[in-house]
């Protein structure tokens, strides 16, 4: 039986065949992105400059909420604005009228259905907030709500877990900061040539699917910009495989976590080259000591047969890196699903847009 | 063997035993900040609207963490502030110089001790923020750097899993936002009896440990106020009793996480009177009608074989319900610790202090 993501024919009738075929189609939309969508980017990132805010809140939920959180990294570390991430019961559920004067509000949604999004972002405009939608669905009500509106381009998601409407989310929400600090975009041209390397390499995530093939829990990890990928990796693998997986930042798992592991857990770090790896790195050689099954997205000073890895294209600037290191972890998600004899194109008790309030 | 935080002598050569002194002093604790801190508190928040900023920022970790996500509630609710978590290693390891005029930058720690808050402390400050130590220990390096200063007198911590240096910051937190709105503190006087009466109440906290013993993985679930609550009942039993604990919010859980529960999964759901209550209730009944093995802390409109309850003292305002509703938690993560045959004490791995980068 064939399953893989290299898999090009789609055949509804196999397990995951709707996901693979999703998570094969982002080197193609990571293109469309940078080629049709830049130059609106680049009107919505004037808009933003003329009226000028200082600060920034993301509101999303789920997947989107992990690229929220990639967004906040961004406008703190490349725009230095101070940014935060909505609690949006504060508005919905409790009232909360603050004042948002100077305030950039960004809504992230693929769908841009969700009730209590829509809710917040049009509270947010009343207490004087600039308000942006970052959706899938330039139609949605959660774009007809907002001042400004992006449209990531990654055309109609139809499994119910998202793949590549959230890496089309991210290099959105990059060509937005870079059009901020008056980029080119043009680092972003790789991702197109790296996110195809990653989803023809099929072997080494078939090998740490067959390694983590029986574990019921598994902790994510990973720091800085890598942090929202082991966020979203861990939902990909609750979501598909039902497995326990709890992602945290590499200090986080230090305060505390690190207690539930030991020799034989299931554990998958994130350490691409640059600053997130290095900040990654003290937190892997412990992993290492203590002798977990350890799988390494990227590079790793350390080896041995409790150690296996995830490569990545070598060079990505480190603020992109986040678009490619995810997509090894979706498919690992949909090897693990299949493997162990779900179909990840049928979570069970999920559907795909989720109307929350 | 008597194992109860209702054991009033401290015998160390039992386990928990240190985790149960603790936990069985917070009402004095939280006495002694309405008594002795408030007024030291009333000058801080003064201070703060003398200088006037507009949105506030918190810096933590691990436990301190989660009270800093209930002040971001109650400054957005309460104060209508926009507020934010930050991503320390924004600035500690990509070296991101944000524009923080206008801006609180809240350091909570139990310890004031990790290196990474005082460089992000000190970072702030030269960037403009008027910068809070919020702290259990007012000659630490954290309450050095800050320009104010909040010491939540709980006296030495010496169990590893933190219990009333938590509960101390959630009330030292709130005073400080009820004296930035001139209230008297008098909803606090309240909460030395509520707190006594569940630590107090310890057979329907044992009835949840039997329940659970065997439970390799958790979900814990509140929304709003509750969802710190949430978070900090997961770590709680991750450090002690190794279980896989996850915390989402109400929202979050049907957005993915959902899928992994089935019937006869250990789940938690964080449900006190008021918005709090009524926004988790529609969760409670999708978890009552999978079937999971559910602990309900609060209210619960549903029963059954499948419901157990952890009573809550009747009316605490929704703001202050977090500082009674983590006691039960905190209770019954030690007897499934000690019922699992681990010392609490002694969680393996973990040190009382810990230094990240």
């Amino acid at each position: 039986m064939t399953t893989g993501v290299d898999n090009g024919r789609l055949d509804v009738s196999e397990p995951g065949q709707l996901m693979a075929k999703e998570i094969a189609e982002q080197p193609a939309v990571l293109a469309r992105i940078v080629d049709e969508a830049w130059p609106h980017i680049q009107q919505v990132a004037a808009a933003i400059k003329q009226a000028n805010p200082r600060f920034v809140v993301f509101a999303a939920r789920g997947t989107s909420d992990h690229a929220a959180l990639y967004a906040k990294y961004l406008f703190e570390i490349v725009l230095g604005w101070p940014a935060g991430l909505a609690s949006p019961s504060t508005m919905t559920a409790y009232g909360a009228r603050p004042d948002l004067r100077d305030v950039l509000y960004v809504g992230v949604s693929q769908s841009g259905g969700s009730p209590d999004l829509v809710g917040t972002l049009r509270t947010a405009r009343e207490c004087g907030a600039l308000t942006l939608a970052v959706t899938n669905a330039p139609d949605s009500p959660l774009s007809a709500q907002a001042q400004l509106h992006i449209d990531v381009l990654a055309g109609p998601e139809r499994a119910v877990a998202a793949t590549k409407s959230y890496t089309a989310e991210l290099l959105a929400l990059y060509l937005l900061v870079d059009a901020m600090r008056d980029g080119d975009a043009s680092a972003a041209a790789h991702l197109v040539d790296a996110t195809a390397s990653v989803v023809a390499d099929v072997e080494p995530v078939r090998a740490v699917a067959a390694r983590f093939r029986d574990a019921e829990r598994l902790v994510v990890t990973g720091r800085g910009y890598a942090y929202p990928t082991a966020r979203e990796a861990a939902l990909k693998l609750m979501e598909t495989s039902y497995v326990s997986a709890q992602a945290f930042s590499g200090a986080d798992l230090l305060h505390g976590p690190m207690a539930m592991l030991q020799g034989g857990s299931a554990v998958i770090a994130i350490s691409p080259g640059g600053v997130s790896g290095s900040a990654i790195a003290p937190v892997v050689e412990r992993l290492t000591e203590i002798g977990t099954n350890l799988a390494v997205v990227g590079e790793s000073a350390t080896a041995g047969p409790n150690v296996a890895r995830l490569p990545l294209p070598a060079g990505l600037p480190a603020e992109l890196s986040p678009i490619v290191e995810i997509v090894p972890l979706q498919m690992l998600a949909r090897e693990l699903a299949v493997l162990r004899g779900n179909d990840p194109d049928a979570p069970r008790g999920l559907r795909k847009v989720t109307e929350t309030w």
